[in-house]
């Protein structure tokens, strides 16, 4: 019986770095998580503790404080790759590194002060592997609700059915989107903020006859407007918004009050994808070991 | 040996309700969280079982669907006092209510979608004891950073002070506030968005040499503009962001680099209360069981 | 108009702290979060910025780990009051000292290994005042659920009223209970097993005509038993398990199949006094401001 | 420009449910979280909003309850094989379902009251595709810590390291596993009790020169010992012990106060595969959209 070592990789997860930026009396901030792993010919610790290829998850943390002190951090794209082609380019035995940035919104009051916006994130997940990289940015917890424009009927009845049809509901999600950007040159602010638009406004606006349609209406905008994005994924909780029945009280409850649940929520996950779109490469490296 | 039943209360705890408003296609939403609690001649029930006096809670949950059905919500003070005014009245073993309501805000998209704003919550707790009643409204995770404006020097140094001193540091904080009110005729959305604007605009703008004095000022700005407020209590932890040591790697930092800490936190707490207050009697009714 | 600082404190909420003591190869640890906070006479900070009379809330935290090396640990009732006694009798203007402690479960694997237990937590809150002191010791999240033995039924019917009467049900809840001690010479931890006892015991062996009444029950064990406890409060959501519907798909469903809820819950809070008492003082002394 | 519909699939998340089973007196119950999805022939409510293929998730939680009672739940890799297989067979546009299960554990207290265990979770997740299924097994939140008896040190000294070497350090870890089995006949419980003690007992005894040399020795001996096993995944975070400077008090810390840091965290992620393993098929199907 024999076994070996499969596929693994290691770092250090959710680093906080709040960095400040000044002109004249004016400050800008950026509020970010990042997250770092890297692979490679990492064999001997596992089997025999020797760490001599082993870049300290400590080292990768300091890493990051200190790249933000050399050079402005910019965007986090730019600030990833960065990160992530240092890794693989000074230590011969690491072949792959991927960076992970979450960054967390705030308004500004003045001049140097800021109150916290909503809770969504903008995220990118940069993947550098030998001399290639690939770049997936997105957004998390964007959560959206529509009052009306959303139907849900003609699904198949089995035994188990006892869900009515309905020409008239809220639709509410907290968006979670992933897309992998192709070509070079993005402006990656810019895009980022075009394609938040565009989920944003489909949402909205497409009147919706499955969460499945609206989601798909949502990547397929997307993928239409910009060609500097393959393909992008989406994963979209159905937040249920069931109608309170008021008849034992004689009331008629004509989708005017609703119980917002917790759990069981749908959940909704699909993507699309440009026809011509390159090769994924490692954009989408994970280790699915949840 | 004898002992007594002590204080004690009961109720329904998180009721999730989202009601819409239609006018023409312009809908409007409200998202709130509603929990009610009585108290009362209970001894039957916790000494036999007896739950001839017991309100259930399922009772009570249903009470507030069916209400915001019966009469539009409207304010959440009202909502609360109208709640908290029917189960003192509708049942004779019922002394007393609480009911707290957190609203949850949402931006609006168009005519029919909106999108969550931030984390930050509205709040109102009203009392209803027999024939009075108190309210007491406020705000919680009002998030707010400077990213200069803030020293914190002068403290005493014991054998276990290492903290240096400090004349600019980040000061970043989650606002909890309550204030109470008196007297009648209150426009409470109105007086709640200029105390929020006051709460904001002080901590941004005050120049700040402690937590406390900001804590004080911006509750002295307050009871100093709305003679509608009695008193004010504020709960601010001191959300950390640590100055990044860089010089191991050759490299100053200028307050630029900060490292947010998660724990611990200096938490702040403190109160401005009128002089000529009115007697808060059951306004901050609690059972202190956390 | 005028107006006055009101009640104050301030502190440092949450310092983690794990302690290791060796006795050959045999390992024995702590594993506790650590809350101070402080009051007294603080007016100068808060009305001018004057810090002279704050002790920092990073030489607080400083103070929890240098007395967890100069003496062990012990008992956290004897080490939450020799930090509070500190901190009132070190400093002149410090009147006041509440020290809160969280003692989170441990399973030995062998002499240094350790598997973290259930998520229940012992606590303490201290309360040091001049020259006196008192010990509210508890715990947290400790989750119990019986699935029979439980009734409700016998409640008001208003028009408001749904739920149906039940003779079995599922009851399950988590306790948090706080029990203020009295007298002095306690033996904290045999105490707090015992009484730890009691209340799971109590829970699954009393017939339960309320939720209510199972909280007396548990309440009035431990007061019955401990005359060291002057005092014991009891919060206890009741977590539903609603018997699910099956009757749609031709299925009976005698209590064999249920949903457990997240929201709403009921919430039930209530306590037990000896009836001679020692007075209270400041042992349940907290600032309101959620 | 065109683009497709790329990998999709939806379900039902999170529903929860307890089942109580009777032994005369004695009762026993499961407290399980189900989460299902589908993915098939779908294209139709993506693009148009046509549903008559899309069993809804309504549907699928109700079958979840249904089943529950049809016949014993059993273990759970049996029950989620069960609702697989009956999602792919009774739907021909189905051709592929995914069930995870989480089993939450409670401790007996008598014949039918219970105390809820860790917070350690175990879990399975099945997928049938089409007449093929894969079970994946494992467990989350396995809490574990050793007070000594682990080493870190001999790893490469970069401008950006500072971290000491240590030759005894706390390390504490919250396991994260899953485990694909291949072959049949696999008894499922006594395979994942077998395994758990196998990784506490490894973790613990192991001396440990790196946490990848600790979660290799893991995985394989989970490997060598457990032929029904072709793969295992591991995810270990490193939750950091730092050693508290007492220095500045005059004290000495001989590995005896720790503060337990929170974030960041080393994130340490391996598998160890059999040579002959089975072929992996859709075990480990995920859309990576996170």
């Amino acid at each position: 019986m024999s076994y070996s070592l499969g596929p693994n990789q290691y770092g250090k997860a959710e680093v906080r770095m709040v960095t400040v930026t000044r002109s004249g009396s004016t400050h800008s901030m950026q509020d970010l998580t990042v997250s770092t792993s890297l692979r490679g010919a990492l064999e001997a610790t596992h089997l025999t503790g020797d760490n001599s290829d082993v870049v300290a998850t400590d080292t990768q943390k300091n890493t990051v404080y200190a790249f933000a002190k050399e050079e402005p951090v910019g965007e986090i794209e730019d600030f990833a790759l960065r990160l992530g082609r240092h890794f693989v380019d000074s230590f011969g035995q690491i072949t792959g590194a991927r960076v992970m940035i979450d960054s967390h919104p705030w308004d500004r009051i003045n001049g140097h002060a800021f109150s916290r916006g909503s809770s969504e994130v903008r995220t990118t997940a940069v993947t550098v592997s030998g001399d290639r990289h690939w770049v997936v940015s997105g957004l998390r917890d964007l959560v959206v609700l529509k009052t009306t424009g959303s139907e849900f009927h003609g699904f198949p009845r089995d035994k188990y059915t006892t869900l009515p049809e309905t020409t008239d509901r809220i639709l509410a999600t907290a968006v979670t989107a992933r897309w992998r950007y192709q070509g070079s040159g993005v402006s990656w602010t810019s895009s980022f903020t075009s394609i938040r638009s565009l989920l944003v406004e489909t949402f909205a606006s497409k009147h919706s006859l499955s969460l499945q349609q609206t989601l798909h209406a949502m990547g397929a905008a997307v993928v239409e407007a910009h060609p500097e994005v393959a393909e992008i994924r989406l994963s979209m909780p159905n937040k249920h918004h069931f109608v309170v029945d008021l008849s034992p009280f004689g009331l008629e409850n004509d989708n005017e009050v609703f119980y917002a649940a917790d759990r069981p929520y749908g959940l909704i996950e699909g993507s699309v994808i440009r026809d011509d779109a390159e090769d994924p490469g490692d954009a989408w490296y994970t280790l699915p070991a949840f």
